[in-house]
């Protein structure tokens, strides 16, 4: 069982006055509106998702089925002006949903409330409990995994930014959840680098099960086998997928390692080589589509040209997925094709 | 803090009836004979250590401080009929320290007698609670790294011959434990594969921290990057460990993947190469200074000429280090070179 999610959201914002604490609450209105009614704040705060601000109970009446903690303050922790608010929702009928390290029944509070109304409370940094070794054995289904040559340049926007591409063209592709906020946009996932090393590449096997041969798998990369702290993660996540595609996602720009400056970033020509060596133990067809470059510190003409630049030289499709256009429909296509 | 152990250890054997169920016991009585003061066990038992026979107290008179179970029987559990022996080196003053799945304290009755005789329940398979993240920094100290083709192939024996031989010609080692049976030989380490992945090189940071420009950490290695299981687990402890020195153990004939049979064991220059690569990414300057060949599989003429034939091949030191002789002699000098 996948860590699973009662939707649709009402969207907590808690008492918050600075966007970037905000990136939750802004990534599930952007990814997943269908799936939120509306957001739930304390009189304080000054940030707003533009959604319809709801009472618990009203936002129970338009069909909310769990509030989210979509704020991450310093600490990670919940302040203790948010209780009674966070109270109210349990006893509207709302799940609490956290993707805070510290765990939401560890408040005694909220536990209390949840065994009083009934309600669950859902902590998705927490993996499930029964996850099997990998069995490396081939699945029906496609799978295309986003990896990258660092941690936090693009893998998880990219991956639904493929899975939306792939959609619109009538294919049927299902987005694969591996952290926290992404496990939130799908509904479930498995935060994949808080699961137990020797079940990590089972937990990819588990999230990315055999399925009709047309269906896409598009799972969310996550760390870089060259990242000094986590290559055991992307390592196990890779083999588990089994990819078909990958899709090699990098920050232009982006010469040292995040968290270990230390570290130069790789480039990326040895960065799909060493992927492609390492994919193809566990699927010897893998193949590397092309590359999600993160061009926001550059203007539009310049993200262009060192699109087309990158393109040229390694010869395969370079786009930047939130730029969109025909370059990146290129990459789309070379994921298909 | 590492899990620790208090030694020197009295050794359970249960019921026992097949010496195969005691690895653990015939483990440790080989590699920590120093940490041995006898065994202990039922009348049932037909199976021994040849170690003296002691009750809990004439143990701990001796000065023995733990109770080691050292066997593994179906299912991993403690049998009824082990119970009031335990009970008995509980209040004799030993500590219980187990490698079996489930945890010592799930045992009401053992619960209760630790409590009651204040006496510490150690389950090595629980890895210590405060792991950082890796920092990826260099450490001071030289460190190898057994690494392999597969799992269960002499990672562990072949990293405890190499520290026994650095040690014997003088030279300051330590055998660094990753798993539950070279932790009690060790008398402290790291059961790797039990950690949370995004802390595993973490864990082998910790394991092999700085030290004096001379001292070596001899560190056994787990699974293999090649691995469909478990490949996480092995990259993570190779970037962790930042080794100076790997060296690469296989088993003669084995051509399939214990536990996943449909995938080939990788040839040797290939296993050599990608862990070079692999771990260059945290010491440029580390070398493969040769093969750990397990040729249990062969007779003393036939191991000989296996052995020659691959050195010949690779154009490195290969030694089984169960046979010793001076072709292990040529690979401790390699990798001391």
């Amino acid at each position: 069982m996948l860590t699973r999610i009662a939707r649709p959201y009402l969207l907590f914002l808690g008492d918050i006055t600075e966007p970037r604490f905000a990136k939750t609450a802004f990534g599930l209105r952007d990814w997943a509106p269908e799936a939120c009614v509306g957001e739930l704040a304390l009189p304080a705060a000054t940030v707003s998702t533009d959604l319809p601000r709801l009472t618990p109970a009203q936002a129970w009446e338009k069909g909310a089925r769990s509030v989210v903690i979509g704020i991450a303050n310093r600490g990670g922790v919940l302040a203790p002006e948010w209780i009674p608010l966070l109270v109210q929702c349990l006893q509207a009928g709302l799940d609490i949903v956290s993707g805070m390290h510290v765990r939401l029944a560890q408040h005694a509070e909220i536990k209390a409330a949840a065994e009083r109304f009934g309600r669950n409370l859902v902590d998705v940094r927490v993996p499930p409990a029964l996850i099997p070794i990998a069995s490396g054995r081939k699945r029906t289904g496609k799978r295309l995994l986003t990896v990258g040559t660092d941690c936090a340049l693009g893998k998880k926007y990219t991956a639904l930014a493929l899975t939306r591409a792939m959609r619109s063209r009538g294919i049927d592709a299902d987005f694969r959840a591996t952290g926290q906020t992404g496990i939130l946009i799908a509904g479930d996932g498995i935060p994949i680098d808080a699961v137990v090393a020797d079940f990590v590449a089972g937990a990819a096997e588990m999230l990315t099960p055999s399925a009709a041969p047309t269906h896409w798998d598009v799972v969310e990369g996550q760390g870089s086998v060259f990242h000094p702290s986590y290559s055991g993660v992307s390592l196990g996540l890779l083999h588990g997928t089994q990819p078909d595609v990958i899709v090699v996602c990098h920050e232009l720009g982006r010469e040292r390692v995040m968290g270990s400056e230390h570290y130069a970033v790789p480039s990326l020509p040895d960065t799909i080589d060493l992927h492609l060596r390492l994919a193809r133990r566990t699927n010897p067809d893998v193949r590397c589509a092309g590359v999600s470059l993160n061009t926001a510190a550059l203007d539009r003409d310049a993200a262009e040209a060192a699109l087309a630049t990158h393109a040229e030289r390694l010869r395969l499709p370079v786009a930047d997925p939130i730029r969109g256009g025909p370059a990146f429909d290129r990459l789309v296509e070379a994921c298909l094709a």
